[in-house]
């Protein structure tokens, strides 16, 4: 108590996270809007009803800034209090747009975290260039690939990720939708697929990297990570808004040897923007490379959102390594050139669908599509 | 995979989980958008470079009925396999919305589970009759309040819980922005209240049950479990969309004797129905009450959304114990017989702010909102 009083009787504001917010209502009614917001995302309570000095001065929401956008569209900008985060990752969900997820009339749209809490959040522990050394890609885009249909069983899933390495791609994934179904257990998928990769060791194959995707709950996913790491997987992929951000976080630090690639599954963009969301937190919770809808597949993702996201995961940030953008959804061999050029190098490029289709050419569909990739003209 | 086929072969369908979505486009284009729907919430790729007879047959998901609710807007059912599922709730969230929660003409609108897995996922321990008991409230309306705001020391947090269970209240709850801050950590806040409540043990406030938040990883909700218990604590709350749900069903079979309390938290009911979201899956995965916003206070839910929610909490299930619906979210006492007409005795009503604005006077006003409750002519 003594320590709290002294902290705002001496007016030295302890951090706060700046959280941006897109408000839809008139201009008549957006400061009080704008109070509410503040107040529902910290003390949620009328104000007038707390007494206590500490309370009024570090924790209850400010309203810093309104700026209208367009007509009945209002950025606001409000400072939360850093204490009340306390360097949790589901807290800080909690506290970015817990109740206001409930509103209609509001979007979560950006954040500035204090530095102290972005590198309390630590960020990628591998990122873009130690993914780039695991395939020998120095400076080209990665390329990378999908296992499905889910219902097939290990052998055939492991015959499709045996024929994609030989087509010579970099980072073959899990579905989204395989987890640790009885046609096709985690354990024995990891163990056929990484065995049907390891006879490939001296010819084309080799330098293809297994990426399962882990399901279930914290335990669950420790039991299959170090299945995986026995098997000799070094890259993961979770699912941040279905295991929760505290848990991707608490199984990113206990495994620092293992790279991590973020599915943007249940992430629910209309109401977070996905730069914010996918681009910015995914990345400072540990993700080393990041899966999104790419413009022009079958999301709705524009142009724009694409180029914005993935420059979010690259940006030059004070101690967090940069994270990988995967731009996917739908994305075929004939996007390559085009995709290149609107991202750049620092890209993988995941196709998964467009090659299935190839059937019995699924080698040199793969081969081709990884052709293209390498011998682009990178600036 | 002999199995497999035979089972696809003999005609025998595996069972199915019925998801209905409300679609928004054009009439001539649902059945082709409804297809697409199904196929990313299943396979995810191509059906034409699909050659497993057992994938075709089982896993692809189905459109079984398009119903135009509206001119451009479709109530679309979709057959999903359960065996994608394979009773893992996060599995669940995902093969229910994972990727078309990134698509915004489409909003999930129920869900109708096999009896199997809806048997697997289990409900509530105790439910509506148990936290009834608890507090010797046979047939009325259960009475709940807050402990806020947060920023406040344990020992003021547990002075207002004195004054609240000195009132008369069943239940008090963290605000669910409580964490484990420094300003008020988890067992010092805990410990603190529980004496506090201790204290009244021989007179009128010994009937209220303190309901810590818990946040964090697993783990760390394991810890505050243990040391809550260890208190005396009973009940405890989660925010089952920020801890994920498969750590939520994890806690609540790895503590029978403690009741669950869900927080709406993050659930962004703009995409799921929240009578689904908060009502029905809420419940199967283990709620004991359920915290919503009720109409006419800060959040935009309809009276009909409220009662279907209620309804469904409530509703008679095979083998799934009722779930408590708590309407809250800037109630106040007058509201109390309108609310108690609205859903009858089986609610837990929650008052937060309003009792908290008595100041000095929220003994009385707690006893007043008690009083209310408790003398209400309940059919």
């Amino acid at each position: 108590m003594q320590e709290r009083q002294t902290q705002s009787h001496t007016g030295i504001m302890a951090p706060r996270i700046k959280a941006l917010y897109l408000l839809r209502c008139d201009a008549r009614s957006v400061e009080g809007r704008a109070r509410a917001l503040a107040v529902e995302q910290s003390v949620e309570m009328p104000v007038t009803a707390i007494d206590d000095a500490f309370v009024l001065a570090e924790v209850v929401g400010q309203v810093e800034a309104i700026a209208e956008k367009e007509p009945s569209l209002f950025e606001v900008r409000i400072a939360l209090a850093q204490d009340t985060v306390d360097n949790d990752p589901g807290q800080l969900l909690n506290m970015l747009f817990g109740n206001s997820s409930l509103q209609d009339d509001v979007v979560l749209h950006d954040v500035e975290l204090p530095p102290g809490l972005a590198k309390s959040l630590g960020g990628p522990a591998h990122g873009l260039h130690a993914l780039r050394r695991r395939v020998g890609a120095c400076a080209r885009a990665l390329t990378g690939s999908v296992l499905k249909p889910q219902g097939l069983p290990p052998a055939k899933l492991a015959d499709l990720a045996r024929r994609l390495a030989l087509g010579g791609i970099d980072y073959i994934k899990d579905d989204h939708g395989l987890a640790d179904q009885v046609y096709s257990p985690f354990r024995a998928r990891v163990e056929a697929i990484m065995e049907g990769l390891r006879s490939l060791d001296a010819s084309n194959g080799r330098r293809a990297h297994y990426v399962p995707s882990l399901s279930g709950d914290l335990d669950a996913m420790r039991g299959q990570i170090s299945l995986a790491s026995a098997a000799g997987v070094d890259t993961v992929m979770v699912a941040p808004m279905i295991m929760g951000w505290s848990n991707f976080q608490r199984i990113v630090r206990e495994n620092p040897h293992m790279a991590f690639v973020a599915h943007p599954s249940m992430a629910g963009a209309a109401r977070i923007a996905p730069t914010l969301l996918l681009g910015k937190l995914f990345r400072l919770l540990g993700a080393d490379a990041v899966v999104f809808p790419n413009h022009g597949g079958r999301f709705g993702y524009s142009p724009d959102t694409c180029r914005a996201l993935a420059r979010e995961a690259l940006a030059k940030r004070d101690g967090i390594r940069p994270c990988v953008p995967v731009p996917a959804g739908g994305m075929t061999s004939a996007r390559v050139p085009e995709m290149l050029a609107f991202y750049g190098a620092d890209v993988m490029l995941l196709i998964g669908g467009a090659l299935l289709e190839a059937r019995a050419h699924l080698t040199e569909a793969t081969a081709a599509f990884v052709a293209e990739v390498h011998r682009y003209a990178y600036n």
